[in-house]
């Protein structure tokens, strides 16, 4: 029985406590979580000043309604309210929030401070969350939602504090890939560390996290980075940006295109490692047959099929490593950050899209 | 340009030549292959003996014919005519063929000599097949179809001789699930050249990727094994056959008494490797947890989701590495074999196995 008060520990550090139901599953697969303010020895309260909705979420509301603002900020406190988190039923996702640290038990691990301004990496599909402000400051047209009230932050969620030295919206867009980088230089120094520097190849590399995994392989000590993109104009803003010593342009669902070009980039050889980034599904094959044998495929992107990814690898004998992209690694935030500050071409391509996606905000 | 004749070979290596629509996709997701017998310098052609269909596959035919065993040949033939492939349209999946090898193109890689006896280890969705007997020896009753006609293997399929040790259809249960043990014991054999005999836990583990895995687990190295079943009945077969220190009883979906149950196994431990066997949706958030920090979870059930297993990660900020479970790893067919003759464990579970499945087959 000397296990038991480790077990319980562990429960209580990934929230088991918060279900309010059902049963026995993880607050991401809740129906619906304790909001209950008082918090436990290693719990945190975060006093809640934005919530950032999910892209994917915020766009099933807006169209669902028409783009009545009021409407969407009425189903928005509605889900809050039912669920005690905002975990959108219709796509499953949530997003972020920002807030200032307002208690911190004593046994919380996660190193915060009352008062940090800080910047949530778990969604808020599992975050206890309570607004007490109506949403009267949202006007429901953007997934930017200023907010007052509570959440919880348990001994296994994560948050980190927003640096001074950069603008807040440029380090949410970070945070929200920032999985990707520390991965792709995990692996890229685990290749480095046996003393072979591996090609690398990201397919959908002007994007948010194919940017910054170009970047950190880079910087983990990669011999020659490709980066492949669908569009022209995406290789301009990649090839003004300066991360890839190669740009191919290729259609990533079309696996013998998206080899050749990277066979075509590399002098006829494969890549050592390939990293998925490109949201669209269909592109396990090419990613495959892109990979070296012996090599590492890191998938990132939110449309893999894990069958797709099995079943093709073993069709095409294919002796490659496949890797679901986890997007914790410990430091991730950190990293991601230090690569934003001192690699000025990942920096350029990140406001270039924020700047972008105003504008569309705007005429939206 | 020096690129090109190697990019044409690795394109015939995969089968693109024998893709009649649509272009540009791999012979598993084209809707009909070229099926003409004369082959290419690195093909080999064989004479079909008979086809294994796929138990999803079969199931879906015979469902769909309330049983009408004439109705399921004529339905088979059907698909394999209009797509020159075994490929149930509707379930995606095919099934496996043995045969005997009739000619080898000059530069084939597989090793194959005319009149070896073989079984295929690629899926019938991507094989060309021709038959030339109307199936007339099947009934359309059963997944073993006796056959006659020819099938294409390309540079890069896989097929094994069938050794004159092993009674076949044993050897055909084990080839299904080949990829299991070769992956384990190669993460296994990681972790043991670095001095740290891995804690191993298989989940679904009196099944035939389970119980293979636990094998080679003990086989690479592996310091502790912890078998975990479903219901006790499988527990007394495993407990039987001697491959796990511990076996334990817990529904997989149920992430905290998945994680308990392994931790009481190990003392109180987490497992430093986590495969995943269970063919049933939900286990991924049960997995990770039941893996230490720094761990690797290998997910061998198709039924696993990407991005249950990628978000579940990160909202429990657990650092464990995630493999897609490749069904080809370089010698893994010799190495189940060898598994299959050298533990009497195992052999022991196929074999009740396939006694309880022709049992099962008669009263169906």
């Amino acid at each position: 029985m000397t296990e038991e008060p480790a077990l319980a520990a562990a429960n209580r550090a990934v929230g088991l406590h918060r279900v309010a139901g059902p049963a026995g599953v993880l607050p991401q697969a809740a129906d619906t979580l304790d909001t209950t303010p008082g918090i436990g020895p290693d719990e945190a309260r975060i006093r809640v000043e934005r919530l950032n909705l999910d892209a994917a979420s915020f766009r099933q509301l807006y169209d669902k309604h028409h783009g009545d603002g009021e409407a969407v900020r009425a189903e928005v406190l509605e889900i809050i309210e039912a669920r005690g988190k905002m975990h959108n039923p219709v796509t499953g996702s949530g997003g972020m929030l920002t807030g200032v640290v307002d208690e911190v038990g004593p046994e919380s691990p996660l190193g915060l401070h009352v008062g940090d301004h800080v910047t949530t990496l778990v969604s808020l599909t599992l975050t206890p969350l309570v607004i007490t402000d109506g949403l009267k400051d949202w006007d429901g047209r953007s997934e930017q939602v200023p907010a007052r009230g509570h959440a919880i932050l348990f001994g296994r969620s994560i948050a980190t504090v927003i640096p001074n030295d950069l603008p807040a919206p440029l380090v949410m867009a970070v945070m929200d890939v920032c999985g990707a980088p520390a991965l792709t230089a995990r692996v890229v120094g685990q290749y480095a560390e046996r003393g072979q520097a591996p090609a690398v190849a990201v397919i959908g590399a002007a994007g948010k996290s194919g940017s910054m995994s170009l970047a950190a392989a880079r910087h983990a000590g990669a011999k020659a980075l490709v980066g492949v993109v669908p569009v022209e104009h995406e290789a301009v803003a990649l090839r003004r940006a300066g991360l890839a010593d190669e740009i191919m342009l290729a259609d990533a669902r079309d696996p013998v295109a998206l080899s050749a070009v990277v066979r075509t980039a590399l002098g006829g050889e494969a890549a050592d490692i390939t990293v998925v980034c490109v949201d669209v599904p269909g592109c396990e094959h090419g990613a495959i047959l892109s990979t070296a044998e012996g090599g590492t495929v890191i998938f990132f992107s939110m449309a893999t099929s894990f069958s797709a990814a099995a079943l093709g690898a073993e069709g095409l004998a294919a002796d490659v490593t496949m890797l679901i992209g986890n997007g914790y690694v410990p430091g991730h935030a950190e990293y991601a950050l230090d690569l934003l500050r001192s690699d000025p071409g990942v920096r350029q391509l990140f406001e270039a899209r924020l700047g972008a996606s105003e504008r569309d905000g705007r005429s939206g």
